[in-house]
């Protein structure tokens, strides 16, 4: 399958590899897909690393092109930059698409842990459907650590579970089988219509904490029921 | 030992009574404690059956009583009456004791889900915290329903979290032996200060989703590690 990420900081990288690992061809957009030479942050790797890690199946391009190319389309990007790459990657690359939206409206501006750049009664999912109608966009992944969300099975053999928000059902239907056939998820609750981002953006407090209680990113919530 | 208990709606009673059976005395404060046959909520008995049902050592009174008489304080009421029955209950009656804050600050007013009536740098926990600086508040509870906080073992025999947040190292330590005692509780995690609560507050709207998708009440989260 071909598969678009827009974002190609650690979350967007480490899904690429997972995907060129899975059989997939991958296109990873940036705004600047000239750049493989500079670590992508802190905790991650230059593309000119990334696309030798990929070996042919993973390639480098502008948002527009990560869109364009992908039969699915995953936003790995920042939940501030969030709508300005999916402007970039334009609507009408997108339309008609499932967009895998795991990005979180972390506001890092005023230094410590971030808080939320939305509140109550208003998700970024919500903003990105808004705003790109034409687009299945699904919440999910947004509630892990990116090397979990890969590889669930590392944790309590993936006894764990994994949430998803969207209005169109068979897109959701789709994207429990992506979630399983690519990174091995078994236990997906589909939450209801995009509002329910809105429950698992304000997770993120909560895991921010754990992170800091527990010293590690390497945890998930399950809901035991 | 002595608890006083805030709330006699459901939550009040069914700790009130877990924790009778416990061999604990309670006293359930509430606003009208001379009203004992009606029901106190759509899902909750009148006080005068819960009376019949602690048979002599359950006790009802005013919130001011319960504070007085209690050696640990529960704070059982809705998040929206939550300040208000503290200020009845009097900090005279609750400095230097243990405020366990079950409350969560759920806006009913718009109809429909409830919101939260705090935003991501603020909540309930602390604005008790705040104007009851002589109280150790632990916040702790708020993420379960009230048979699960009262019998974790009837879900997956317990095997699933509670948290904590709260300013007082020796409160918190007291308090996890509590939940142990009292409900058993064994998986009890300290996020840190009482601005912690602000994570556990905020899970309350995917508990909500949550509910429905499931149509139960009976599940918890589980932090897998």
């Amino acid at each position: 399958m071909n598969i678009g990420i827009l974002g190609s900081g650690m979350v967007g990288q480490n899904l690429g590899a997972a995907l060129v690992r899975a059989g997939h061809r991958v296109v990873l957009g940036t705004r600047t897909p000239h750049n493989v030479d500079e670590a992508r942050g802190p905790a991650s790797k230059s593309l000119g690393d990334w696309l030798e890690q990929t070996a042919g199946r993973g390639r480098v391009g502008t948002f527009a092109e990560a869109a364009a190319e992908g039969e699915v389309v995953l936003n790995a990007t920042s939940g501030a930059g969030a709508l300005d790459a999916l402007r970039l990657a334009g609507a009408a690359n997108l339309d008609g698409k499932i967009l895998m939206d795991l990005s979180n409206p972390l506001d890092f501006s005023r230094g410590g842990l971030p808080t939320l750049f939305v509140c109550n009664d208003d998700s970024l999912g919500e903003r990105i459907q808004a705003e790109f109608a034409g687009v299945k966009v699904v919440k999910t992944l947004n509630t892990t650590n990116t090397s979990v969300m890969s590889d669930p099975g590392q944790l309590a053999g993936g006894d764990h579970t994994i949430f998803m928000s969207g209005n169109d059902a068979e897109a959701k239907r789709q994207v429990a089988g992506y979630l399983r056939d690519w990174f091995g998820w078994t236990d997906v609750i589909d939450l209801g219509d995009i509002t329910t981002a809105r429950g698992t953006e304000m997770l993120l407090p909560l895991w921010l904490r754990l992170y800091m209680t527990l010293g590690t990113p390497m945890f998930n919530f399950k809901v035991v029921r």
